[in-house]
C-alpha cells in the first residue's frame, strides 16, 4: 500500500493557501503578552505535575529528580556529542563511574548513555546479532517488551524460556530449548530486576546451563537488561561498605529497603496477597478491580497483578496512604468478603497468597 | 565468542572488595564542599560552552537554545509518556501543531517525538519494512549515514541510488534499478534536505517514475527525511505569508537566508570554489586542509568538501570571521598560488568551481 510518513506532506506544487495553519498560529500572535501566557501554561502544568508526584506509585520511575535542578544552566546548550564516546574526555567520565562501580577494568569495557532501557536493550542485542548473526535469542517470559520488539526489529528467532514464581528464568526450561536447537549459537538477555516482580536471574546458573548443553565459549552471548537494579546491585553486595556511596547515598538505599517491608508486611495482615523478592524494592499485590484506583496510584497491571515500586520519590506517608485506600476500597469491591478476590497462589506462590484457599482468605472488616 | 554486556559485572559469588570504587567516590566523599565543587564544575562547563558556541559552524545543531530556559521548572518531573501519545492529551498538542503545519487532516497523521533525527529513521523505514516485508529500500548516496545504519539493523537489501551535483536523488538511476527489481516491492527514503548539500529530493518525480516503472499503489512506501528543512520548507512556500509563523519566526527564517548568500558570494569573490543551494541554508566550500582550522570552526568534511551551516544561533560577524579566517589561512595554506587548491567541479558542479581550469582560480594575493 502507498504510505507517505508525515514529511512527505511538503508538496511543492499542490500547497493550499495556509488557511488552517492560522488557527493554531493566530493564538500565539495576537496573545497580548505572549511571555506571561507561556508563564502561566507552565506554571499550570508544574503544579499539576507536582500533585501528580504525590500518588505515582506503580512505575520504574524516579520522580525525585530536584537534584537535577543544578543542571537547568546547561538546557542552553547542545552537548550531544555523536559517535564514540571515547572520542571526547568529557563523555568518558560517566562510562569511567559506571566501569569503576561493576569491577570492569577500562580496556574492557565499551558504550554510550543511551536514553533509557529500551534503547540499551536495542543497542546489547544488536551487537549479539553482530557477532553471531544466525543466533537464537533466548529470553524469559517476563522480559521487558523492549526485548520482543528487538527480536522482531533485528529479525531474530525469539525462544521464550518460563519463569519460576520469583519472576527469575526457569534454567530447566532453557536447558530442554538449548539442547533444541545446539546448531545455532546462542544469545541470551537476561534480567537483573525483571520489570513486574524485580525477580533477578542466575547468572553463574545460566552459563553452567550453556556449557552444560555443550555451547562453547564462542558460540554464546549474553546481554544483562539491568535497567531495573543495575545501579542498587552493587552496593547490595556490599551494604556495610560505607565508604562505597557514601552516607546519603546508602541511607537513601536502605530507606527503599525499610519502606518495601512496611509495604509488604502492612496489607499481608489485612489479608492482601503480596510478594517482595529478596533485595528488591518491588512488591507484588493483586489487580485492584476498580480502574480509578489504578489510575489514581498510577499502577501498572499485568494479568491478575499489580505492584508497587519503592522509588526515592515514594514516601512512608504516601505507602501508608496506599494501603489504607487499598484496604477500604477493597471491602467495597469485594462486599465485605461476600465476593472472593481472586487467588494469586500461581503468579506469587502459595506461600504469599491469601485467598480462602491457601491463606487467611479473610477481608479485613469481613466475615 | 563470549561477551556478557557491562551490566553482567554484577557477579554475586566473587565480588571483589571494592578497593577500586574508592578511587572515585572518594573524591565525592572527603570534598569540603560538595555543592561549591559541583557548582564550579558546571561553571567551567558553561564558560566553555559558551566559547565554544562563537565558532561553532559546521552542524546542523541550533546552539540559540535561550528559550529552553523557560522550561527549566520541569526538569525535576518525569514527563515522557511511554506507550502511544494519543492517549495522552498533552502530547497530542505537539502533533497537532506539525499536522498543521504541513496541511495533514487528524485522521491521517501519527507520530510520536524522537529524540533525533536518526531515531525518526528508523521509525519511518522500520515502518515500510513491517508494511512490505520483503521490499528493498532505495536511497541516495548522499543519505544520513541512519540510513544506511538502519539497513543493517533491519535486515533490508538496500539499493544506493546516484545523486545530481546539488545532492538530490537522481531518478534516472532511480529507474534503472526500479527497472531491474520489479518482483519486490519499494522502500523508498528521500531526503528533504541532504545532511551535506542540504539538496531537496523531488517527491513528485520519484511518485511519478514509480508509477512508470510498473509499481503500484500498494507496492511501494515513501519515508521523508526531513530532519534538515522539514520545519522551514513549509514557510519557504509562502514567504509574503506573515500570518502564518508570525513576524518574529518569519525574520529568523529570512535572517537565515540572508546570512547565507553573503556566505556565498564572499569567498567566491576571494575565488574560493562555494555552492549554495536553492532555499538552502547550508554553503558547501573546498575542504580546508588544516585540521586545526576545521576544529575550530567546527567544521564537518566529506572528501574534498566542508560544509557552514546558518543554524539560528551563527551571526553574520561569525560568518565575516570566518571568512576573512579562510582567506587569509588559504593563501598560507596554497603558498599564495604557488599550489592549486583541489578542484570540486564534480562535487558542486563547473559553473561553482573557481579552479584553475574552470573559474578564476587565483587566490586573493597570489599570481
Amino acid at each position: 500500500m502507498t504510505k507517505i510518513s508525515n514529511a512527505a506532506a511538503i508538496d511543492k506544487k499542490d500547497y493550499p493557501n495556509g488557511n488552517k495553519k492560522k488557527d493554531i498560529f493566530a493564538i500565539e500572535e495576537f496573545c497580548a503578552d505572549r511571555q506571561d501566557f507561556l508563564t502561566k501554561i507552565l506554571t499550570d502544568f508544574e503544579d499539576h505535575l507536582t500533585e501528580k508526584a504525590g500518588h505515582f506509585l506503580g512505575y520504574h520511575v524516579n520522580l525525585d529528580l530536584n537534584h537535577l535542578m543544578d543542571l537547568s544552566p546547561l538546557l542552553r546548550f547542545h552537548i550531544n556529542n555523536a559517535g564514540d564516546p571515547f572520542k571526547d574526555s568529557s563523555f568518558i567520565s560517566v562510562l569511567d563511574w559506571f566501569g569503576q562501580l561493576w569491577e570492569i577494568e577500562k580496556d574492557e569495557c565499551w558504550g554510550y548513555v543511551t536514553n533509557g532501557g529500551t534503547e540499551g536493550n536495542f543497542q546489547g542485542l544488536l551487537l549479539g546479532r553482530e557477532l553471531l548473526a544466525d543466533g537464537k535469542l533466548y529470553t524469559s517470559r517476563e522480559s521487558h517488551y523492549s526485548v520482543f520488539k528487538a527480536a522482531r526489529m533485528f529479525r531474530m528467532d525469539c525462544i521464550i524460556i518460563r519463569t519460576l514464581t520469583t519472576g527469575e528464568i526457569d534454567c530447566n526450561d532453557l536447558r530442554e530449548k538449548l539442547c533444541l536447537n545446539k546448531d545455532k549459537p546462542a544469545i541470551i538477555n537476561l534480567n537483573i530486576g525483571t520489570t513486574f516482580k524485580g525477580g533477578v536471574d542466575n547468572l553463574d546458573l545460566v552459563i553452567k546451563t550453556l556449557e552444560e548443553c555443550g555451547f562453547s565459549n564462542d558460540r554464546f552471548y549474553i546481554h544483562c537488561d539491568a535497567a531495573l537494579s543495575g545501579l542498587i546491585s552493587p552496593f547490595l553486595e556490599q551494604l556495610l561498605s560505607l565508604n562505597v556511596k557514601g552516607r546519603l547515598g546508602l541511607q537513601q538505599d536502605v530507606k527503599c529497603f525499610d519502606e518495601c517491608s512496611i509495604l509488604e508486611r502492612s496489607p499481608k495482615d489485612a489479608g492482601i496477597e503480596s510478594m517482595l523478592n529478596e533485595m528488591s524494592f518491588v512488591v507484588v499485590f493483586e489487580r485492584p478491580p476498580n480502574p480509578e484506583f489504578i489510575k489514581y496510584w498510577n499502577l501498572s497491571c499485568e494479568g491478575n497483578m499489580t505492584h508497587v515500586i519503592a522509588m526515592p520519590h515514594v514516601t512512608v506517608k504516601m505507602l501508608e496512604d496506599f494501603v489504607n485506600d487499598f484496604v477500604q476500597e477493597r471491602n467495597i469491591w469485594y462486599q465485605c468478603g461476600q465476593i472472593q478476590p481472586p487467588c494469586l497462589a500461581k503468579e506469587i506462590g502459595t506461600s504469599n497468597c491469601c485467598c480462602s484457599i491457601h491463606g487467611k482468605g479473610g477481608l479485613q472488616n469481613g466475615n
